[in-house]
């Protein structure tokens, strides 16, 4: 960062300091980088997360401010749960999800309830009880299927691949609504692929990333599928700042804006970044498992201009920095997360 | 008709003969209509219905045929109703919904639960007991919102209005999907306000068009709101034909096709044809009331070429006939249906 960022950054937490939080799905992996950073910065930060053990979800990552949160152990179906936990915030950022594609497919109906049923449930709940929350809440690029062209701006047809897509878009679909029909602050950030420390690495749930780190950290070959995909990665660290900042810019309130990374790799050419900041490693190159096939997107990229100028937000880290301190993160901790 | 559209519409119906149906909503407007058609052409009809006194359902829809089907009263959210009554199929006719899209405000968990989840709970039965099962989902020009151009095309960007149009598009997004993934033989029609003999009249529960019909047969006049929207109407038997020849099209299979009417009328045109071919009645035109203009879209009526090519389906009823046709039906049944 140069000294400019860093200022930026703390006249940003400056803005917090005091301001009564909420992140559902505070466990995980952007969830807990927000509440580390948001206590931090002198916010009062609760939590709702069910640790479902499925999900990105970890006590671990809370290690170190555990006794200076609020942390409400309780699913986002949980209608009444959520209610009492938004009741009286000043900010809610929205990052419960069931968010394994295959998973979707496997178990539809749940994936319908978390995603879908419980967002709808939520928005209920803040008309009822707190009309002026602000709301960030965290979409996906998978809402956008296949890509028709590149980089995918927030014109691109929606057309999800799978149960979780139609899922997420529902969600997302209520949070817009919701602005629009009843005035409630909310903004929906289109999020692609993010990883970081924290990041679940014990199996692919969340993205192959994770488990690509754990095998190298220990010293295991790992799979790349296909290999000339291009996708684009958030840090995050960054991901936690494009939250940070949509929640103090009115501007984006009833949008749906795509947050991408610095520019797209191929899954290649980050499986040899990956090797090459670790110092050894090595990979195999797969085909695509029958099951994934039929639900993956191949190449996607974000045009996420949108969000840039009216935010202001850039990601800072790079990837070969950003898997560096992934590996960091993890090197000392292999026995908690795997 | 023409002699040649009377031969067409007898082949068609000669190829249900002996046909195992199960047409959900089978009480309601369009389900009972399908559903008297399909005994004449000598299927094997079973209706699922839960008679919800909101809806377009009515047990006088099925006067004369009574005896001739097989009425399974249930709810589309009872899972195990729904699996049974579809295992056997050939042809299901999926018509069951909230359809309401005030109600769809005040209760918007109870229109998700119809509109999307007990509807990927019928997929996912399909796949599990009747994966061979041609499925005709019953979709909505709702779903794409307030139009940027007309007509509207099935390219048209997707934008919702209420929280019936979500769920309407996660329920059409799970057909296509189920298709696209499981091969499930399912088409989706996105129709526009459907009118005719069997409609709810009682109120404006199912468009404007049925409290029209019933104020000018009471001699009352009726109320028109704005006046000036434009809009497409299918007469009843029409949108019959439409998922008949969709059922019997493999091509539409995987596919989401708008289906729309004659040609576009603005509302006080619409009004004033309908007093013409009663021979008497007025209006009044009022300014929409609050909670509906902001779910209202404009505007719409449907570029349906992309359906009328794949199957051959072109409208026979000109809306004064239809008009015609819908005040003789309830002229005489007035006590029944109000």
């Amino acid at each position: 960062m140069t000294a400019s960022d860093i200022s930026a950054s703390a006249a940003l937490d400056a803005r917090f300091k005091g301001a009564k939080i909420l992140i559902t799905g505070g466990f995980g992996l952007i969830g807990s980088t927000l509440a580390h950073r948001l206590v931090g910065a002198g916010a009062a930060v609760r939590l709702l997360d069910n640790l479902d053990p499925d999900s990105g979800a970890h006590r671990a990552n809370l290690a170190g401010i555990e006794d200076k949160v609020d942390a409400v152990i309780a699913d986002l179906r949980d209608g009444e749960a959520v209610k009492g936990a938004l009741a009286d915030r000043d900010i809610l950022f929205n990052l419960a999800a069931q968010t394994s594609h295959l998973g979707s497919m496997k178990a539809p109906l749940a994936d319908l309830d978390v995603n879908a049923r419980a967002q709808l449930a939520l928005l209920e709940s803040c008309r009822a009880v707190n009309p002026g929350l602000r709301i960030v809440f965290a979409s996906t690029r998978q809402i956008y299927g296949r890509p028709d062209y590149l980089p995918v701006d927030e014109k691109h047809p929606l057309r999800p691949p799978d149960v979780n897509g139609v899922d997420k878009l529902a969600g997302e679909a209520f949070h817009l609504l919701y602005h629009r029909v009843y005035g409630l602050k909310t903004t929906a950030l289109r999020l692609t692929n993010t990883y970081g420390p924290r990041m679940r690495i014990k199996d692919a749930h969340q993205t192959f990333v994770g488990v690509w780190l754990r095998a190298v950290l220990e010293d295991r070959p790992f799979e790349v599928w296909g290999g000339e995909q291009k996708r684009d990665l958030t840090y995050v660290e960054d991901s936690a700042e494009a939250f940070l900042r949509a929640a103090v810019t009115p501007a984006t309130e009833g949008q749906a804006l795509n947050v991408g990374g610095e520019r797209p790799v191929t899954l290649r050419e980050l499986a040899d970044t990956l090797i090459a900041v670790h110092g050894r490693g090595s990979f195999v190159v797969k085909e695509f498992p029958p099951e994934r096939k039929r639900i993956d997107i191949g190449d996607y990229w974000a045009d996420d201009r949108q969000f840039r100028d009216a935010t202001g937000w850039v990601p800072q880290v790079p990837i070969d920095i950003g898997l560096k301190k992934a590996l960091e993160f993890f090197s000392t901790r292999m026995a908690t997360y795997v």
